[in-house]
């Protein structure tokens, strides 16, 4: 019997009313048998200051490095700002990141995202270099870039676009293998 | 008579005894007549949630945006993150960032970075990429890339390196160069 | 009385039926009073190889180093291959850029791009990118990303989309304010 | 028993006395039982144009294409241009990815590179942004970035630097596993 994939969600954006959490939340009620999605909040985290760790890391980021750790994947939806990275998505990386054992190394991730016309390509791009550094290894195909997402969902943040639904479950799938070809 | 560019200094690091920060410090110290560099400190800044700026924009991003809007140009010394812009520094920019009028926009902008081997280049190269998006004019040439920067510095974080020294003054006297340029 | 701009024009692909080639002829029909641009065909350059310059450059590679030593800035429209910049225009950057004296240094440069949903924005990052290692002065904004430019121009290559026709005069007029400005 | 696999080798540079050539033919000697590097000349491909392809493509492409098909894996081993990917390899990879069917998709990728002070770390990131895009699986780590790469070899192309044969061995025995991690 296949063990289910335990998959750490996490948003880009710590807003409420976040397109890009819709969107995780979406993944998580699409995800295919075998594999859960936990989105796990960030927002606890401070900004990342080498001084702030002389006696070990903050409690917000020793708790997230330990959910990592415990998972068999990563899930990351996020937005672009500024042509890049989000700087509070980059910088709760920083945070795990840290030495001498952090967390990414070997996991497998997924990278989604959405925004205005371009659908966060660039935004991805940035996030996709930093896992690199970190040795998370990130599914290549099939991607999730969505386009003015903000048409793609209710004021509930329910998804109400089918062309969206099954873009995101085929990409579910395809992380499920993803993640179990890793494993070995 | 040529009017002193007011030049506002971003260290890409909070860390007190941060390098970057020193050789922010250093360049200060060694900027030509005529151009003066003021080390702001954007520590106070939260992590950006959209939902901190319903009523406007929290105080400490109010100041920083302020700060900038009155600068000649601004100077950012950073270090590298992962391979990319650390996420307090891109957290600083997206905040300032907002709209309807950020302030980046058309001012003359400065990238120096220490750290490793090699000496931020993956680092500089995401920070170039925001301030474009960000319409700064970031001046091309010469470069600073400080390598191994903790040699460079003593205890007391004073610059020690005869070639670091001619290397940012010869990088202060373009950028002078380039501000007024950009005046026209 | 000002002088005319005399702007080199490359174009990203060598394809006889080019979307991008007919993006520039498009902006070279548009450009404004006191701007030319003439559009050079550097079909001719071999593919990079440093053996092939040991008795000097090859001719096409000389006479592109040329011409562009001439003009007053540089305007490139470009497609994007896997995500990034044509490796044929990166070939003849390339061949430009040979030590010790390459004609980009200082020049103003205007880079767009057109092809599928995201309009070549990645391709653009790269070009900038290598574009300011050497030291073009490329203009930030506006930009232009052309999603889907097989739908903007008729058959004969006609440009026929009238939101793109302002795009263009509009990115035209602020090209020639930035290449007068970066004269002084 | 285990199947020998069979590994492409593409230099980034067709110079005949390349460094990163003899670092792929260093690459190619000190390959652990189980792994064979082929390294592939592909000195025949021209500039790519579209136009190039209208009776299918030339017979350079296919061959490179049809031995790429045939490989277990890839191994990239690129100089940096101008903060980039080489134009010529980027031309050569853009000939191989032309569909309907190319041959990089699910294929294991190594990426080395040799250079100056930074040891190509720019140019890797864009060959590695472009092999995602055509769904290569890159290796993170360890990385191979030489510095000074022209300190390394000797007048003949032999390897002559301990740190460096130590460095390939544990690249190439981590390759091996990680082509075989991902095969299943």
């Amino acid at each position: 019997m296949t063990q289910t994939l335990d998959i750490v969600g996490l948003s880009g954006s710590l807003r409420r009313a976040s397109y890009n959490s819709a969107l995780l939340r979406a993944a998580a009620a699409l995800a295919p048998e075998g594999l859960t999605i936990d989105i796990v909040d960030w927002s606890d985290l401070p900004v990342y200051n080498g001084d702030l760790e002389t006696n070990g890391l903050p409690a917000p980021a020793e708790a997230l490095r330990g959910r990592i750790r415990r998972a068999d994947g990563l899930l990351i939806a996020t937005p672009e700002y500024n042509y890049g990275v989000p700087g509070p998505l980059k910088n709760a990386i920083d945070w795990v990141s840290r030495p001498p054992d952090h967390p990414f190394a070997g996991k497998p991730l997924g990278i989604m995202g959405g925004g205005g016309g371009f659908g966060t390509a660039r935004g991805q791009l940035q996030v996709r270099q930093t896992m690199a550094a970190l040795n998370c290894s990130t599914m290549n195909k099939p991607e999730v870039y969505v386009s003015n997402i903000w048409d793609k969902f209710d004021d509930a943040g329910q998804l109400t676009d089918d062309a969206l639904r099954t873009a995101l479950t085929g990409f579910l799938t395809a992380f499920a293998a993803w993640c179990r070809r890793l494993k070995g």
